[in-house]
C-alpha cells in the first residue's frame, strides 16, 4: 500500500476511454463555487465533439452555467453505462479535469453540431434550439480512469482525442 | 426568465429528498483539488446514517480520501434511481454541500454502523472490514434539488434530517 496504486494508461485503457466518451449522452459536471467554498454537481447533457473532446449543451439560466462563466475549470465524471442495469459501483468511470468554453450559437459549425447532437439524442430536439441553450467544449487537461477494482490509470489529453481519419474529419 | 427559477422546498419535495437519501447505496462525491484547481469526482459507496445524514465508506488509499483529508468541504450528488432503467436525465437528483468527518473505527457505534451498512448492501462485506476503510459523516449545509424539468428547490440542512421517532433513535 506504500506504492502508488495508479498506473499509466495502456492500449486497452485508452480504447475503453475513447469508447466511453464516444457513447456518452450525459455526464456529471462539477464546478467549484468560490462564493460558498463547495463544488456544485449536476447531471448534464453531454456528447463527444467530432475530435472526441467532450461537449455539453447547457442552458444559461442553470446554476452550473453561471458557475462555469465565473470559473471555467471543471470536473467531469463519465460512466461506462449510461442506462445501467448492473451495479454502478462495478462500472468503469473516469473523472476529467476540463476547461469549459462556450461556443457561438450561429454559423454552419453550430448547425452541424446541432444536427449531430439531435441524431444521437432525438429527445434533445425539444430544447436544443431554445435561445438560452449553448454548446460548450470541455477541453480535457488530465484525468483518472477507474476501470474496476484496483485498476486506476492517469489520463493525458492525448488519450481522449480521436485519432484523425483519412479525410481529417475524425468521423 | 428574469425571475429566480428556484423555489423554496415544500412537503412533497422534502418527502422526495428524504426518500432519496434513505434508499441511497452510492453517490457521486466531488472534492476540490486546490493543488490543480479542478474538482475531482468519484462514485462512492454511500448510505444514510440513522438520523438521515449521508455517510460514506471510503478507503484511505483512494484519491478522494486524500483530498477530503486536506479539505472536508465537498459536493455530493444523489440520484433517485441508482440502478436506473429509464433516462437518467429525467430522474430527480440533488447536489448537497457537505462537510466530511471521519468516524473512529472502533467501539460499539462503529460495529452497529457496519452491521446496518452490510444489511443494506451485502456486497460491501467483502471490503467494509478491511483496515483501510472508514466511515465518514457527510453533514449537509445546504443543497439544490432538481425534481424534474423546471422544478428546482433550495434545500436546508433540516430538510435532510429524519424527524425523530418516539424512542429518539430515528429508525
Amino acid at each position: 500500500m506504500a506504492t502508488n496504486p495508479i498506473r499509466d494508461v495502456d492500449l486497452r485503457a485508452r480504447a475503453l476511454v475513447q469508447d466511453m466518451v464516444a457513447s456518452m449522452r450525459h455526464a456529471i459536471l462539477s464546478v467549484y463555487d468560490a462564493a460558498n467554498g463547495y463544488p456544485h454537481l449536476s447531471r448534464i447533457a453531454a456528447q463527444a465533439d467530432r475530435d472526441g473532446v467532450p461537449m455539453a449543451l447547457l442552458s444559461e439560466i442553470a446554476a452550473h452555467t453561471h458557475l462555469l462563466e465565473a470559473n471555467p475549470r471543471a470536473g467531469l465524471l463519465i460512466e461506462a453505462t449510461q442506462a445501467t442495469k448492473g451495479d454502478a459501483m462495478a462500472q468503469p468511470r473516469m473523472t476529467l479535469q476540463v476547461v469549459a468554453r462556450r461556443l457561438p450559437r450561429d454559423g454552419s459549425e453550430h448547425a452541424a453540431r446541432l444536427d449531430r447532437w439531435i441524431a444521437h439524442n432525438p429527445k434533445a430536439r425539444a430544447y436544443a434550439q431554445l435561445p438560452d441553450f449553448h454548446f460548450w467544449r470541455l477541453e480535457p487537461h488530465g484525468g483518472l480512469l477507474n476501470a474496476g477494482f484496483g485498476q486506476a490509470y492517469y489520463l493525458q489529453p492525448a488519450d481522449l482525442k480521436k485519432p484523425p481519419t483519412e479525410n481529417g474529419r475524425g468521423e
